[in-house]
């Protein structure tokens, strides 16, 4: 039984062959790809027998899956559970949020594997994988999650596929040039993950622009339920966070630090975003988009400093002044974007993660700037920034400078790969949906026939009833 | 309030003094038993330091619990959370869907302690427990939730307490011959678990067939916000699969190795389930059912292989396949299943459980009899085999004999387990619910008279409205 | 658009300055209090690395950080999901449930950082923080999330910060008090958190009083949809307590006993909540009031034994007895609390902390006083009690007679404390709502006006419709 409203679509949003076409034939080259190239690291070879004599490890508990497999998975949850619930906002658009966010990171980490792989874990002719490469997938995958949260509810799982293989390249790229050619910290990825996903994700939107969208603005708020659903995405990246930013630093004490410094800037984050959520309101009421996004920001604004001495009350100032400037940025900023620069940002990733993923950078740059042997100890001077090798002679000035200059890269190759992948999306192949129907699971899934979609119906009085 | 329509209802479901007796004679049997047989394993009682002096540990580290409690919780996760919002799906069997799965794990996870005890952990008279046995009984009671799937809103608490009594000790009866006997590798418990548990539900509804469970159909469905709440479900199961499969392997390289296995195998089978949903769908929308169930079907064909050198692409093959076939199974098996066989499988396990958990039982056969001193290692060989003592001789293709031999063995267990179960549950005293009142919290549950349930009679014009 | 309902409010409940204020000015005393006090404690300190080659140390492994990580996680969970989805039952009070947890539990846990600090982890002139301290400031916030569950519905979040303020400073005194002047064992805190937590909030609701509170009773109950959002709160407490009454234990044993000793009495829990609930009740039927509180009393009351030799089957039997004793509560007692002692209690924490937790302090108490050499070893016993130093010389039987004054002393500060705080929050500057608006997000939320929402106003003739 289909709803009488769609027959005068348009556009063709069929994706019977579109979409099984290209996920088994990206799987399958995903095969091919993997059979040449990835295989087991020493940690999780069964030689690790072997490695162990060697390294003179005399426990199986200096295996690395026991120091990062719990946050590992509390990093999975963010990306799978976290990025898809929090976008379950929206009243019929939740199973798009949930389905597709779980398609493209389950796509995606299979390519960040390989790509990441091929930058950094690439031996002999093989990748060779451990549990810290799946939480650098995840986190690349993190990207791309953030940007999908530009385009929510506009385009098709296919334009979203397509934009996962090139986002998860240029993030690779991206990574690349700022880990190991400026030699930068940042192990939360406040540039790489957060200032890079979300400039590259407004640009894919701002060439995306519908102007016409408001054909489907009754579609593009919440209802109560939907609101709680995107509460569960809400915590559970609330409370992951300290181990998303403590998940690839070094062993002990930088694990340990990450963890508070990000506990710390996110509960300061909480109160200063309901101050402000209450106090731009005429009535001073709370507004669940705020609660919802803006309580993150102080996580994504420690990104890269997390691990360095930034100090518990330093977390705080930074979780302060990022709950703030997110908010005020929902209230303000997100009407602009949109009216003026054409910028139609779903989810307002603009106030969640590129604002505050910029904050991060620069925090990050001070930080490091700042150190002292004093602070960190000699050895901890070294082990902090990895002061050795080439990378011996530089000074916390300097590599403040270079932590400077990674944030200017990440926005360069944002815009210029979000300008790139924007115009490949922009082809009308890729079966994305007519503004009307934006917003609308009934697209592109499945919806049961329920009463919850009559009561919906009901209040839609310029549409006919279900028969 | 009673609703109207249950008033004709001939059948007798009240559970007053039924449920009360059997839950509380039941728990006192377990302290009992406990009190005479169950105590604290060496590595959980207070006489640890003298154990550390003796076994020359120097660290509390190597205490087995920070090698797989955080495993452990994952799993823990998965059988309440997971499997219980995963049922969830039914429009008005959410109470029964979380809070008889959590009755009967409950229940089972006790006597699973015992059971399993009794068979691995007995010395000295006591069953000496600790952190792998608590895993160990979370996964056999997995096998009951996956049964409990198959006769989803058709049988009463008391029914599905009498299954898990009898499917507990049979598991453990099963995972005995398997393990002990035949020197099976089953980590992840494709045969023990998944084979096992599908097919003695199977067996189960098959007895149970209601030949007039049209009566219900109206309430086999879902609706918009119950599929949103399985998609918990299925998410935490996806998530926390890696550590389903790797929580009893060997320390060290074998947990690592499995973890990533089964992160592979879960990843390639999102895409060719998506993939399959939209091809076998005339209009080519992705249906809920399928990415609730059968995305999750690459998880139960690594269980058993997940923990040997399966290799990241071998991971990623098993996956591609297994999301086919039970996407497949969806569309065409369970149809199919129910019209010729009567078997009428609510959650579709056959397609999520039966089919992939064989699938995991060849693969690990083709696995171990594959299995070469080159590519493990001198060491690593006999260590991931367990090739010592009386199975010292052992060569890989004999095991990968008896590998295949356990999946026969679990089919047996589950056809004669299942059909002696089926046949004690169809007794007439276990208060059942009658077919028009089957999928209805309504008939176990003080439901909340609430708007929504007086929307969802708006829209059954045949049954009274509420006064 | 307001509803019209609205318009006659008496109460001025605007938050606009109040509450971003209060918000604001109290994150800067936070922020310049941690500047003044808080630092990094040695083992996330970058100094480390000298840290570790004074105190001997071959391995990162051994930083604290990898023993207690995944059960801060875990707790951090309860506190935020947990007790914040478990209070989204009611119908229309989803956003306060989850939304001024997040809010006071955010600010609580950075007080609570300060006042636990001063007590504890004070070191020339710095509080030094590490995962433990993040375990504690959550559990403290815990016993403010326990209060808060008496008054939910009935106060302003400005109220709710004040009450956090003093509940986490008395929190700390008591605390205090318990473990360092009786030298008290309470790992799990049956007694600081669940005794003194409950009966806090017990008095501050009872000087709360409401004689008019029947005026929002339509809204007191819960809907369909809201029983399983809370079910998300129930399973996630249920799931993590034994990581919670491990969490800070010592290392090795103590902690692996006390996840076993927890998971035992919260198995035993559930079926005897479902046995009492079933039998309680006319029809029979399971009530979810029963199902999403009762089943976690288990968890309670074993909070201060977890960590001794209380043998698995002595964990049985105090759950199987408090799942009895908090159902009973349920039915019989809480009725009789509200109108014969006025204590209005929206969550009924008296079933499920109160009471439990009092039985935890004397289960603690009588455990403490039946140790032996025998049963612990000799290392082990004094390890367990920490019997060195100026306690060399106790007894169990003395430590007993110490853990029941415990269980006074905490009550006593509950009382006082509540009171004190009760009367403040009497004080008409708060902004709490008037009765026939108690239970409903409206008065601080923006609630989106959704299809939803009509449905409810449909079912409530006495109220204007929306126009």
């Amino acid at each position: 039984r289909e709803r009488p409203r769609h027959r005068g679509m348009a556009k063709n949003t069929s994706m019977r062959w579109r979409l099984p076409l290209m996920c088994l034939l990206w799987e399958v080259a995903m095969i091919v790809l993997f059979g040449v190239f990835v295989r087991f690291g020493p940690e999780a070879d069964a030689h690790w027998e072997e490695e162990k004599h060697e390294m003179n490890l005399t426990s199986d508990m200096e295996n690395d899956f026991y120091f990062r497999y719990p946050s590992f998975q509390d990093v999975h949850v963010m990306i799978f559970v976290g990025f898809g619930f929090l976008m379950t906002f929206l009243k019929r658009y939740g199973f798009g949020a949930v389905g597709f966010n779980f398609l493209l990171a389950a796509f995606g980490i299979q390519w960040a594997l390989l790509m990441q792989g091929w930058f950094h874990s690439f031996k002999n002719g093989k990748i060779l994988i451990g549990v810290e490469n799946l939480i650098n997938a995840d986190f690349c995958v993190g990207s791309v999650c953030i940007a999908f949260g530009a385009i929510l509810g506009k385009t098709s799982p296919i334009q979203l596929l397509v934009m996962t293989l090139f986002q998860v390249t240029l993030f690779a790229v991206n990574e690349y040039i700022l880990l190991n050619l400026l030699h930068v910290k940042d192990a939360g990825g406040s540039m790489t993950i957060h200032t890079f996903g979300a400039y590259f994700g407004l640009t894919v939107t701002r060439i995306l622009y519908r102007s016409n969208l408001e054909q489907s603005k009754d579609k593009q708020g919440s209802v109560y339920h939907s609101d709680l659903f995107a509460m569960i995405g809400t915590l559970y990246l609330w409370m992951y966070w300290p181990s998303f930013n403590s998940a690839i630093s070094d062993h002990g004490d930088a694990q340990h630090r990450a963890a508070i410094n990000t506990y710390c800037s996110l509960a300061a984050c909480v109160l200063t975003t309901m101050a402000f959520s209450s106090m731009l309101q005429k009535k001073g009421k709370l507004d669940m988009v705020h609660i919802q996004n803006a309580t993150l920001a102080g996580g994504v604004a420690v990104g890269t400093s997390a691990e360095m001495m930034l100090t518990p009350y330093g977390s705080l100032i930074v979780g302060f002044i990022s709950g703030i400037v997110s908010t005020v940025g929902y209230v303000y900023l997100t009407p602009f974007l949109e009216s003026r620069l054409h910028i139609q940002d779903t989810c307002g990733i603009h106030n969640l993660h590129a604002m505050p993923g910029l904050i991060g950078g620069i925090v990050g740059a001070i930080t490091a700037a700042a150190a002292t042997e004093d602070v960190y100890g000699k050895e901890g001077f070294i082990k902090a920034f990895d002061f050795t090798g080439t990378y011996q002679t530089r000074t916390p000035s300097i590599q403040g400078g270079f932590q400077a200059a990674g944030i200017v890269v990440s926005l360069l190759m944002a815009f210029g790969g979000g300008a790139l992948v924007g115009a490949i999306l922009k082809l009308p192949v890729w079966g994305d949906a007519a503004a009307e129907n934006c917003f609308e699971d009934d697209i592109y899934w499945e919806v049961p026939e329920d009463e919850e979609s009559d009561v919906y119906h009901m209040h839609n009085p310029d549409k006919p009833a279900s028969p």
